[in-house]
């Protein structure tokens, strides 16, 4: 996405004896592919043409383009459940657990942007989708737990239905994948910030 | 979507000597095949398939999948534009204004869920698609000029960036295709109801 694909592998060091990619780069190659084409529409003689190397030599790091997808949502995945198993997610008020979590959750999104992008796209044709949407499922059950228990206590409004919120609250943060662009003027701890200012207080001047 | 196409296009007349669906029946089923399978990945034999009729049947009705598309978009784009060229949205002061737009937008998203699904996932792959996007960036840009207006007039916060702002509206309303259900226990107005309500004044109790 931002083009600098290309240097960036240039300045790691290829493991001795492999020339070309290493596997972290082949994965970033292919979540740009899959995110550009789908999933489905991929194959890996096209990731091979668009790495300028062989299929053997994308099978020397993967055994399959569903290993691939795996690892790819794996790095979406774990980004976001490593949130929940910080102290300040699990401790304290839910009013300040949730904010934690939410802008952390932001934060992951604009630095693995590409693999949440794919995730969020994932709609459960594969084993691999759908184990990756259970573990998606559990995270966003989670922060659920959270509205509701700052419900429970006051600090959120309780005016309106407890899914309704939890859903318009993920809208507004998965969508940052569709606009986001890592690099540019806005960085991910002020998009945080404008995205809990937006979701807690509103647009509206007080 | 709902499973009511067979009895809805029960009630419809067919027109005299022509068997079976209505354009607008043809329409709603090619939109649901589209919106599961892509665009792209459905033909017209299929959408013969899923209306158990004849290709030259659905050619009866639309000279080309193309025009399957257009029309389809077209009835997303229509909803939201005809809410530009009502006097709510043009007269009054901006704040009034955006407000009625917004709440107009998500009764037509949720009225009219399958085409502007579609609508929100055209990519501009294809003339067709490129003159949706331009009138969809269009009716955008006249809601970001009211975002701009109510925050030059101090109704809206203006420590968060203007696009930022615009952008996380689209998307907390956009992602109501996602998950909302037409028929199910949340009206179109009250759905309208609470995102304005988080939109503007935030989930945070008062």
């Amino acid at each position: 996405m931002t083009g600098t694909t290309k240097s960036g592998t240039a300045e790691r060091a290829p493991r001795a004896g492999r020339p070309g990619y290493d596997q972290g780069s082949v994965l970033e190659i292919a979540v740009q592919l899959f995110n550009e084409h789908g999933y489905d529409a991929t194959s890996m003689g096209q990731l091979a043409e668009r790495l300028g190397t062989s299929k053997s030599a994308i099978y020397h790091h993967f055994t399959s383009k569903e290993e691939v997808l795996a690892l790819a949502l794996d790095h979406a995945l774990g980004g976001l459940e490593a949130i929940l198993e910080k102290p300040l997610a699990r401790t304290g008020a839910p009013d300040a657990s949730l904010t934690f979590v939410l802008r952390e959750a932001v934060v992951v999104l604009c630095e693995r942007l590409p693999s949440v992008t794919l995730l969020l796209r994932v709609r459960g044709n594969t084993d691999v989708e759908r184990q990756a949407l259970e573990r998606r499922r559990a995270f966003d059950r989670t922060v659920a737990d959270l509205v509701d228990a700052a419900r429970a206590e006051g600090t959120l409004r309780r005016d309106i239905d407890s899914r309704t919120t939890t859903r318009l609250l993920f809208g507004m943060i998965n969508s940052i994948v569709e606009w986001y662009r890592p690099g540019g003027p806005i960085t991910p701890d002020q998009l945080a910030a404008d995205v809990l200012a937006v979701a807690l207080d509103g647009l509206r001047s007080h």
